[in-house]
C-alpha cells in the first residue's frame, strides 16, 4: 500500500474514515480468536499420539532392564540420555533429564543460585546486595517473570538480527560484578526468530566478565523447530565455552514441549560436568527421581535424531501455512506503508512486529476489543515495559489457518488505524 | 528365646560361639538382599499396569474437554481434583496437584519459604538469623535431608506410639520464634508405623506457637496404605486447624507413588485457601502447568475413592505376608530375649526395631558384610545421628517373601551376636 507517512492530512483523514468503518465491520463479526501464546495446535499434538501407546502393560523397562515404573535415579535410562544429548549436541554425561517443564528447571536453577550459589560462586546470589541479569529484548516474557520473582534487576539489551548487541553486552559484563548472567534464546529466538551468529556465540563464550560465576542461560527451546528445509545452524555454545576456557559459563536448557506434547514432554539441562554435578547434587534433595515412564515413552517414540527430524518436518508442514498467511497479510497490507516492520522467521513459534513508536499497546487493545487476543503489550520486555511501545508478538501456531488470516486482517487494520491517528495528531 | 540379659558369662560365651558359627554360615551363602528403601515390589506395580492403557491415542481429554496434551493450568482436570481432594479429605479448592514427586513439592515449599516466606510471614525465612524445625524421631531421612540442605536446625522430639511427645513440642514452640515448623508423617508413620491420636492432632492444631507463621508439614504419605481390614482413623488435621482458629497452620502433602507407580505417580499439596493461593501464585512462575496426561491416567484408572480402596487392598495382600514374615522371625528369635523391641504396624511401609543401646550400627554393618543391605545406621535421625545407636528401619516390601525371610534371619542373628558381645563386654 501507499506510504502513510507521506500522506497529507486530507488523505490521512480519508484513510481513517475507511479504516474506522472496516474496524466496525470486524466488531459485528463477533470474532473470538486467540493468538496470545506459542501453543501447538491439536493437529501438531496428533503427530505424537502414537507415543501414548509406546509404553503399555508390556513395555515399561529400559534397555538395561530398569523398571521405569519404580523409584530410581537420574541416569537410569541410558538410551534417553543418548537421544537427548544428541539433540542438544552434548555428551550424555553432560545432561540431566527432568520433568515436563524446562521452565521449571530454569526456575530451579535460579532458586538454587539464589539460595546456595552456582558451582563456582563464592556467595549465594541471594546474599548479595544486588543481582542483575542481561535481558535481550524483545524476549520471552517467562524469562523476565523469573527475574522479577527473584528480585533480579534486568538490563535490557536490544537484539540485532544476529543475537543481542554484543558491544553493549561485553561492556556491561566487564564492568559490573553484580551482573550474574544473560538470558538467551539462541535459535529462532522468541519472539524475533533470529539465530545467533557464530560471532555472537564466540563472543558470549569468551567475553571477560567481572563476575567469576557468570552464567549464560541458553534456552535452546527451538533447536529442532525449523520452518524451512534449510535449517539455521547454531554454533555449539558448550564447545565454544570450553574452547574459550570458560566451560562452566553456559547452562543449556532444552525441552520436547513443542516436539511431542506441550503439557507432557520432558525438560532437560546440559552443561559442563562441573555444572551437571552441581545440578545432580541439588536434585538429590528434591526428588527420588523423575518420571522415567515418560522418558521411556519419548525414547520409544522418537527413537533417534532422524526420528526427531522427521517429526519436526511434519510439524513444519502444519504450521508453515500459518506463518505464510501472517507474511502474506503483512506484505499485502503493510509493505511500503512506512508504519511497521516485522520478522520473517525460518523457525520457532513467533513473528515479531514493530509499529511506529507509541502504537503497540493501542493496537493490541483495539484488536482485543473486536475479539482478537494478542500477547499483552509490553510482554516481550522486562517488567512488561516496552518503553517505545512498538512491539507486538504474533503467535500463529494454535488457531486454524483461516483464523490466523482473520486475526491478521484485524491486526493490520488496527495498525493502520492507530498509525493514521498518530500521524494526524502529529500533523 | 531365653533372656540374654539374664545369662552369665559362660552362657553368653557359649551363645556367642554358636552365633559366630551361624554368621559364618550365612557368609558362605553369598546373599545379596536389599531392604534399604520403602520401594514397592514389581507385583505391586503390576496392579496398576492397566493405568498405562487408560490414556491412549483416543483418550486424552478431560471431562470438560481440556486437551491434556497441551499447555494448561493447574485446575483444568476437575475430576482429578475431586478424586484426590476426597483422598486427602479436603475441598477441591484446597488442593494443588503437581508432578511425580511429593518430595519435590515439599522441597519447593521450603525453598519458597526460605526465599519469600510463607503466606503469613513477615520475613523470608532465609533472612532470619536461624530457622529451626521439630523433627519427631525416628523419622523419614529425606525430611531431615531437606532441613540439612536449607541449613535448618533440627530439634529431635521422640515419638510415643501416638505421635510425637506433645508436652515437649508444646513447650518448645511456645518459647522460640525461630521454630517455624514440625515434620509429621501422621498415619502409619515412617518408620514407627504409628498413627497420631486424636489428642495429638488437636494439640498440634491448637498449640500456641511463638512464630506467627508456624507450619505443620503433614506428610500424609500413607493415608490409604492399610495392612489390615480395620484401617486406623486419623483425625482431619485441616479441619482441626480451622476449628482451632489456625487454618493456615497445616500444609498437607500427598502422593500416589505407593498407590500407582513409585516413579510415575502424582504428588499434591493441600491446605487452607490462603495457603493454596500462596502455592499457586508461586507455581505460576515455575511452570506453564503440570503433566495433565498423567493426572488423567490416574483419574481414568482409580476412578473414585472405592477404586483407590480396592487397589490398596490388593497391595496389602501382596505385602502383608512380607510384614508377617518379619514379625514371625522377630517373635521366634527375639521375643523374651531382652535385647530388642519392634513395632507391629497396621499400615505403611516399615517396621522400626530398637536394639540395646550402642548396637544398631554394628548390626547393620555386620548384616551388610554377609550380603543383607539395611537402611544405613542413623538414617531415621536428624543429621544421621542416632545418639543411642539403637534404631534399625526394616523395609520389607521390595524383596520377595523368601528373601525377606532370609534377610530377617541374618538381622536377628546379627542382633543377637552384637548384643551378646555387648553383654560380655559389660560383664
Amino acid at each position: 500500500m501507499n506510504d502513510l507517512t507521506k500522506m497529507n492530512t486530507e488523505e490521512l483523514t480519508r484513510e481513517k474514515t475507511e479504516l474506522r468503518a472496516g474496524y466496525e465491520a470486524f466488531r459485528e463479526k463477533n470474532l473470538a480468536l486467540d493468538m496470545t501464546r506459542g501453543k501447538p495446535c491439536p493437529e501438531q499434538l496428533d503427530l505424537s499420539l502414537e507415543m501414548l501407546n509406546c509404553v503399555n502393560a508390556n513395555i515399561f523397562k529400559a534397555e538395561n532392564g530398569t523398571d521405569c515404573r519404580n523409584y530410581g535415579g537420574l541416569d537410569d535410562i541410558v538410551e534417553a540420555k543418548e537421544l537427548f544429548a544428541k539433540m542438544l549436541e552434548v555428551d550424555p554425561a553432560e545432561l540431566v533429564i527432568g520433568g515436563n517443564s524446562s521452565l521449571n528447571i530454569m526456575y530451579d536453577t535460579f532458586s538454587r543460585a539464589m539460595l546456595f550459589g552456582v558451582c563456582d560462586s563464592d556467595t549465594a546470589w541471594g546474599r548479595l546486595p544486588a543481582v542483575k541479569f542481561i535481558c535481550p529484548t524483545p524476549g520471552y516474557d517467562r524469562h523476565f517473570s523469573l527475574c522479577e520473582k527473584f528480585n533480579i534487576e534486568m538490563i535490557a539489551v536490544p537484539m540485532t538480527g544476529s543475537g543481542p548487541d554484543m558491544d553493549m553486552v561485553e561492556s556491561l559484563v566487564k564492568e559490573d560484578d553484580a551482573i550474574k548472567g544473560i538470558w538467551c534464546v539462541p535459535k529462532y529466538s522468541n519472539p524475533t526468530g533470529e539465530t545467533y551468529s557464530d560471532e555472537t556465540v564466540k563472543r558470549l563464550a569468551r567475553m571477560e566478565t567481572k563476575a567469576g560465576d557468570f552464567r549464560v542461560f541458553w534456552d535452546n527451546a527451538y533447536t529442532v523447530h525449523h520452518l524451512t528445509d534449510e535449517p539455521d545452524i547454531l554454533l555449539n555454545m558448550l564447545s565454544a565455552c570450553k574452547e574459550a576456557g570458560n566451560p562452566n559459563r553456559v547452562l543449556i536448557f532444552g525441552s520436547t514441549s513443542k516436539v511431542t506434547f506441550a503439557g507432557a514432554g520432558v525438560g532437560m539441562v546440559a552443561g559442563s560436568i562441573e555444572n551437571i554435578d552441581w545440578v545432580k547434587k541439588n536434585v538429590f534433595f528434591q526428588t527420588i527421581g523423575p518420571d522415567k515412564l515418560n522418558h521411556l515413552r519419548h525414547v520409544k517414540f522418537l527413537k533417534n535424531n532422524d526420528g526427531i527430524s522427521d517429526l519436526m518436518k511434519k510439524h513444519a508442514e502444519i504450521i508453515r501455512p500459518k506463518f505464510d498467511v501472517v507474511q502474506d497479510v503483512l506484505e499485502k497490507e503493510l509493505q511500503g506503508a512506512g508504519i511497521a516492520e516485522w520478522t520473517r522467521p525460518r523457525g520457532g513459534y513467533f513473528v515479531s512486529l514493530d509499529t511506529l513508536d507509541g502504537c503497540a499497546a493501542r493496537v493490541i487493545s483495539m484488536a482485543g476489543n473486536v475479539g482478537v487476543k494478542l500477547t499483552p503489550a509490553g510482554s516481550t520486555f522486562p517488567c512488561k515495559q516496552d518503553l517505545k511501545d512498538t512491539n507486538i508478538r504474533i503467535a500463529p501456531t494454535f488457531p486454524p489457518t483461516a483464523d490466523v488470516q482473520s486475526a491478521m486482517e484485524v491486526v493490520v487494520l488496527c495498525i493502520k488505524l492507530v498509525s493514521v491517528e498518530k500521524l494526524l495528531n502529529q500533523a
